[in-house]
């Protein structure tokens, strides 16, 4: 049970956002910006970065709704499955994953600023710029690192209503990754009692 | 010296929110309404709870310039040197320091999801309720301590520079208090070599 009343059948950080308008407007518009703004970085990246964050933090709705957003930013329905299983692997040991030299660097980044600022090393930045990391990337990535240990903290901070299931959350990331953070047209409400059907 | 090029002279989070303008947008308007929005926490009261949290994070930047705005909230020029030694002594231990019982409850809650939001107990929450939080304060104390693992982490993950001296945070703190975070009308640029003198 949440630690304060929230709206019913709203999963994670979407319940104490429909409980809070005011402060969940700004809470929007940074993770859209974040993840979905333009950017050298791709939302597929960026969104793996949230999840890694995520992981670290051990907060079950985030990591897995943002890991299904990436999963479907990588590819199409077909794919889906494949992708799941490859954020899996990030998660686990992002460091042997196919995935990008320079993600990479940026996850070892990510990772340091989610156990604190000062844990973030001039050889971690050097390794991301030899990786070809720009000023910008490195920001952003210190950022969306550091907004998801605000996220993460919110969510189970006010120890919110979430799935187990992972399949409850492929459409979600769906929506997360198609029609973003900002204004959703349809609310991510869910019956606990077919959450893992929906 | 910061990990990325940041602009000459703005202290803490001042260089990064001036380097990234549109994450700067959204990152303001949460501080504004977390820390001066209409409320029934006093935003001395917010404030403390900001400053309590980035003390716990090793935060330099953060809490010195918040620990000044909660001073300024708190009173008066001919009190801020009182105000400040009683900021001091809540950052130390504030369960032995003269505040109210109900802001001791929300810091300890706020010092949990510091360490990380599964952290807060019921226990946590039921000691708040019967010192007399309502829900929206528990809320948003939750919501000022992730936000500020969030800051805490921004300035700190980019290495960005600071004044060291305290006295430097006073006009800051002022400015912070009185005209807030979102479109400051006289930004916070200090010489390096005179930032102290500022």
């Amino acid at each position: 049970m949440a630690h304060i009343t929230l709206p019913e059948g709203l999963p994670g950080i979407t319940g104490p956002l429909a409980f809070r308008p005011e402060t969940a407007k700004p809470l929007r518009a940074l993770a859209e910006l974040l993840l979905r703004g333009p950017n050298t970085l791709s939302s597929a990246e960026r969104e793996i970065i949230a999840t890694y964050t995520s992981s670290q933090n051990d907060c079950h709705f985030c990591q897995t709704s943002h890991g299904a957003a990436a999963a479907h930013h990588l590819g199409g329905p077909s794919e889906l499955a494949g992708n799941l299983l490859r954020i899996a692997e990030i998660k686990r040991d992002f460091e042997s994953a196919p995935i990008s030299a320079k993600l990479k660097a940026l996850l070892n980044i990510a990772g340091h600023v989610q156990q604190g600022g000062k844990r973030v090393t001039t050889e971690d930045i050097a390794r991301a710029r030899t990786e070809g990391a720009t000023d910008t990337e490195i920001h952003d990535t210190v950022l969306i690192a550091a907004a998801f240990s605000m996220y993460n903290r919110y969510v189970d901070g006010l120890a919110t209503w979430a799935p187990q299931d992972e399949e409850a959350y492929i459409p979600m990331g769906a929506r997360m990754a198609q029609q973003g953070y900002v204004d959703a047209p349809q609310p991510n409400r869910m019956p606990r009692s077919e959450a893992v059907t929906v």
